[in-house]
């Protein structure tokens, strides 16, 4: 199916030196336009020679801080300050980011679970799509920056996997310290088929996740965050001249490397009701001790139903909202990692 | 309307002495229940003389810590710790905190705008009219534990109403301390009719509103929070024996007193955007800078629109999540209150 | 309110001879039509002088056999064979037969617990109220035909409440026994007000509610069981000639009289999942057997929940669909009663 | 219920001189804002002493032309231009308009049938009630910009009721005629309690009904007729200096004075399907012949069903959309009114 | 996948000589329905030898003229008076026929966008792939009645593709002609894989697409049309005997012959709100001349937003409804096309 | 595609000795739960060497007797009295279990028309996948047990396909016996590609589809009939030591062999209104004769349209509710089946 060429059309020239802002445009039919589409906002800032880093965000709705900073980020990059390609596209899962939700609201999908996309799926496959087959290839570097969107709080972080391939696992995390979130994280291993993660991965690229920002909220704290990081990642990556800002220069403890090695390190929920966490985020909690409880407000006779931590660890991300459904994630106990 | 009866039944007599717990039972005709009920838990606890008390938990979904704080109350209270009597409802609009939203799913009504309810109204009126009707009569003093819910951060507070009653004003201002929050606030005036706050104040009695949480979340430090200060009230009628737990015991600094006492402490969005807060709950913000602006991910050449404080004070209360629609409350801004 | 006129009109003259078949017109704006408005097909076949008996069925959808069996009396009564004035609505809550569920799809509400309607309320109430305020003075009888719709299944049967006035209970006794049902079933007390019941019977005229067919279905076997008992009753009232149908007649035992003497006789679901009664109707149930047990099927370590015989009787109702909600009926207990 | 206050507040002081901007703010709690609020655009422009008009469009979404003409009026309109007062609100029920829907999506009502509104009733009853209560004692004349919507096409006329007051008679006639729209049109009766018409007439002020625009499209012809009415009403009243526009000076023929007289003047569809009607707009139809008939697109069997005249007319009105339901209006005619 | 075959069956053999009528059938399970089925009316009249003309309406629910035109032809053909073969399908996409909309309200695909459909997806697939696989085939042309539904407004036209092979695009154009639509339109590139269009051309067959109506209504006067062409096409083929009906022997123009060579004819919203053209349908408009703008209901601050012309030509087809989202398309224009 | 793993994991060890109850755990991305998961009950018993069996309930949603049978095994069932291996899944598609309804609400499919399934499809085809790619291949059996849910009422039956292989056909039959179903049923041809049936019977191995149970109602009797019928299957099997539970033994006539030979034995009705059936389950009807008849209780001048039976043969299953839809199944005749 991929020798098909996308429907997805932009007046944007990937190739021309300068600073262009458009629209990617997905034809969109429904039943209150024939001849509808969605346009997604893009911009391409490329100046001579250099690499080429594609920042996105909204993946997901509901996740803010890296959008405001992407938009901000899109606004101010000047061709004239930079050596290479910057692509920027703050709200790739624009329906989504709309609806203030995690899926698209057209097709009630997860544009982070369906790449490579499909040419003839729906929207949100379209998307993906296009973004595999015409962006990725000219890109060095991918940048996601993602929150805990409503259903999750957690430590902000950026985070990479375990790499097969020695150079990839060592350019990726000099970029992933270079963001200088307050915890750097390894992941051993994400259930995940149809991450866009995996797909840069495959081609031998830099890919980081973000994780800045808690519960749909947005934080002036998260997005200053995030805005340092973006501009360390242009330097690092020697588009942008300057000096990286260092948490020592901002007054702040090091990063905190951290992993999620297994399974083990993941709580859910088995019965629905109202969940209380005993703990706050960064507090470290023991194996066997209890993280929370869920409780049933309908029913006074049913006793709080416990959730007992699986191994020990920090409290790297909790349930957003107080209700809960069975199956769900209510808790992510990261542990520290000695690199020395 | 009022001489009608309610058509709500429950098990407990509320003169028996002892512990008892049970349901309020509303007749609920479904599509799938011709004779279907809602069941509403409520625990009454009575020992010889003393001051009726009544809390209320979960007048809206969505808003955590009280509910949690009053299933507990409900499951530890036992008569022979007591003298006089303690309602405990904490889940009123059973099925809005089932929905985990704010409005009830079956009528879309707030319930804290309908009051004094109607006995053959919708759901949500009902069980207005019959606490206002059968259940506030027999009680003193009524503390209601609210949260922001989906759509507010703020800081943890205890609130009372200017009231013309001196008396009344003093006992209201007297229990508003006792509850021991990180801020006391006086309100000079809320639009709102149909709150059950006015209901309860017109009978002359005592009334409290506590705002404890934020976001649709639920806090450990907010739930122990609110543990502690519902004992404090206890102690503070006199129905509970010991010594109240002080924010000074806790090594907390006291209580601030504030108040909101306009409407221009109150800013809203004038378009449906993500809104960046550029200050964090806490801040001091001055009259007619700009506390954030309200971001359009669709549209590129639309710049930010501001949002200017209209007088100065302390940022109480942010929106939550970081969407937003015209019209809607996005900062709330408190000053001290010198009482001296 | 009742002083305001109905915005229901009909091409019907009541007091014309002969047999008129039209609809009942309700102006109703929609979306997609701005002057649209609800046809409710009624039928009235008058002959000189006599009693004026009104049959309903419909007021809830889903519920078949009433419906059917008027339907078909509409097409076959002929005024020449009448002596009195029958009028006939078979499908009242036309919306809801239509959409084959209990409430109205347009306001969610339940005809059967508005009465006496509002002129200016929703469609379910204007329909009430036009019954309300201009059928019903018309009328010496009232047979309303219901079923146990998508929720109940039950042993079919013709009910009335007991009446204080004792002309009133007596002839409606008759009456109840002219249909000749399997059950002849005399209910003390119904929460509902609301009910069209109530509004008949504090005219001081007949009322009679049938329960006839279950689950959804439509029962040939039912279907034959109302067209007897409606032309048994047209007989009752000297409208039509000729004998009535017996039990006895048709090869049946007679019918069996019952009642439901107390809110002890309903038992009513504490948890939602899957019911499986341990009875079939017509059983005969010891007080503190258990009736049947509520299953879980999406987790395998919470037991079954027994539902207890709150006293003996014959399991006269029971639950429709395996599915039930919290405070659901799912058993009703009759016994039988002597009047000798 | 009226003595209680409205919740709607605005910052326009309606005995200002000049030119105000502002909201008319309704609270609006939803589950995703606690303290949000409807906002509707309102322009007041007062000059001096003269006569106050009010004019009024989106009291449904979906009729456009109406709401963009007073829009352009919003704008233009100056002070030191007129003598009197002259209130704009072009989209009433603004919750509709931007939904492009005739009923509010917040609580499924028609703006136009619940005047006078109430004060604590769902948002489209406080809307009326507001204009009920505050703004009509302020007015002399009304004039209410509709157009067919979605689902009527028409020709373009402005309307009065035949009133029973002779002088209000007389004027109202006058300023219909002031309009100069292409049909002039006298009603005698409609339905509906409800109408913001009976609310006014009532208070024996000058009320117009002008309905301008068809099928939910948006016309420039009929915005330029609505523009050049609205003005020469203006003019009419003595607010605006200058000479009216008549139709002569367009060059196009004088307005067609008709009337609706009866019921029989309306035509509604006996049975869903699609509706094709045999004649256009200003066709003249003969009593008893065919209008249009129904077709049944999944049915070959079924025989399309007529529509026969019941009245001898012009087609003054006919079905918008093709798919019609059971009871929907789908040709009005009206006759021309001889007034030599 | 093509090798499976298609679930969907008939009754009708469609070698058979004479006139069938009967359905296609989908087996489609509902809640409702365990053994469900979709019935899609169909006609089929042969006689003899000649050729094959499959005829097709309602691939869009909404769009109506071309619906009825097709019934009517279903009903009054006869094989006696025709040579070759008639495949009437006049609601291809039933579901979304019966619901009065652009896409199937079952799986809310567009089944002009699904072609060459897939024998096991979802039910609009299904359909396209049983045209696909096994009608086409049989076919030597087709002819689509398409209008512009709900969201569109147009000049009534028949179109084709520039087509490469040079006898299919002569044998197309003569067809075209012979349809004597007010305009033939040419049109050089349309985005869409998936149409119904392609997947004929494809197969060396001629195809037309018929645009007859506007903005969801139904015009007697396109009706009108529609009968003609349809009847003049089947005589075009020789399948019909008899003379054509010249737009000449109805007193009109020739019908024009226009193109819409490129993207630039399509001008979009870059912003949601309600749409004025300033152009009515035929209308020429020049390069740069506003077209129309979008106006902003909810916010007095906000200037009209103007679209403007990217070349010259005549306005063709125009948004519908006045409100709009962003994306959609507002106006098309064309150009004449010189074929001396 | 197939050769890709499955999402679905389970802690579950198939080859481990002994009794294991435990989930099948499927990913599922929600907005209100970024890493949820659906967690399905399976239980696996196992002992020794000997044949491995397949239980499957709840392939629909809102069939009930199947479920609760096999919940109540999963519990009774200990390893140390069966000989091989035993897997149970009492509510495979689990969403739709829970909504009470036959297809999923997360996608909107049915279950038992997606097989082989998707290891990237939808949740349902996921579902699917891993039963038909890993678990399949375990067995040497399977047992699927359906009802009629909400949709058809049924004799209960088990029933199997003619197969090709006599040795499985042989093998099929005499385990369909020891089911000891009131009607044992031989099915010549069902239309369904996606049925689970056809992925068991490919891989050679047994296969049965029990329906036992109608209109979406829990009979005690007919869950009794399930409890004896899958331990008889164990006991054929030789997993369960002891005598099997004959309807002999049972003092019930022995099981009925039957067959559905064609389509003539399927009716659809071809109009939608309340379906009223002239004939109870297990009635003889004559072929040509009306079965039943469809009211249309919106149009009084509608005839009720017959159904009229294609064959002969008893009435083995029934619309289950009043009301239809046009292509539903209405009546199912089966004919004795002679095997002597």
């Amino acid at each position: 199916m991929s020798a098909k060429p996308s429907p997805v059309t932009t007046t944007i020239d990937y190739e021309q030196e300068g600073k262009q802002r458009s629209y990617l445009r997905l034809p969109h039919s429904r039943n209150s336009s024939a001849w509808g589409s969605i346009l997604i906002p893009m911009t391409v800032v490329k100046n001579g020679r250099g690499p080429t880093v594609l920042f996105t965000g909204g993946l997901h709705g509901g996740e803010y801080e890296g959008v405001v900073s992407l938009m901000k980020l899109s606004r101010e990059l000047q061709p004239e300050t930079i050596q290479g390609r910057v692509i920027i596209i703050p709200a790739l899962n624009l329906p989504a980011v709309l609806a203030g939700q995690r899926l698209s609201p057209i097709d009630n999908k997860d544009l982070n679970r369906v790449f490579p996309g499909a040419w003839n799926g729906t929207t949100t496959q379209v998307i993906a799509h296009y973004i595999h087959d015409v962006v990725l290839p000219l890109c060095d570097a991918v940048i996601d920056l993602h929150a805990g969107g409503y259903s999750l709080s957690l430590i902000p972080y950026m985070s990479m996997h375990y790499l097969a391939d020695e150079t990839q696992n060592q350019q990726t995390f000099a970029a992933m310290q270079a963001f200088e979130a307050p915890v750097s994280l390894m992941i051993k291993e994400i259930s995940g088929e149809g991450l866009l993660d995996y797909a840069v991965e495959r081609m031998g690229k830099i890919f980081l996740c973000a994780e800045v920002g808690s519960a749909g909220t947005l934080s002036p704290t998260v997005v200053k965050l995030a805005d340092i990081g973006v501009r360390n990642l242009l330097k690092h990556f020697g588009i942008l001249e300057g000096e990286m800002m260092t948490r020592e220069a901002q007054g702040l403890p090091p990063s905190r490397l951290m992993e999620v090695p297994s399974a083990k390190n993941y709580h859910i929920a088995i019965a629905g009701g109202i969940y209380e966490s005993f703990f706050e985020l960064g507090d470290w909690i023991e194996a066997n001790q209890t993280i929370g409880q869920i409780h049933f407000p309908e029913n006074f006779t049913w006793e709080p139903q416990p959730i007992i931590a699986q191994t020990s660890g920090v409290l790297l991300c909790t349930r957003g909202p107080g209700f809960v459904e069975i199956g769900d994630s209510v808790a992510v106990l990261a542990q520290d990692l000695d690199v020395s």
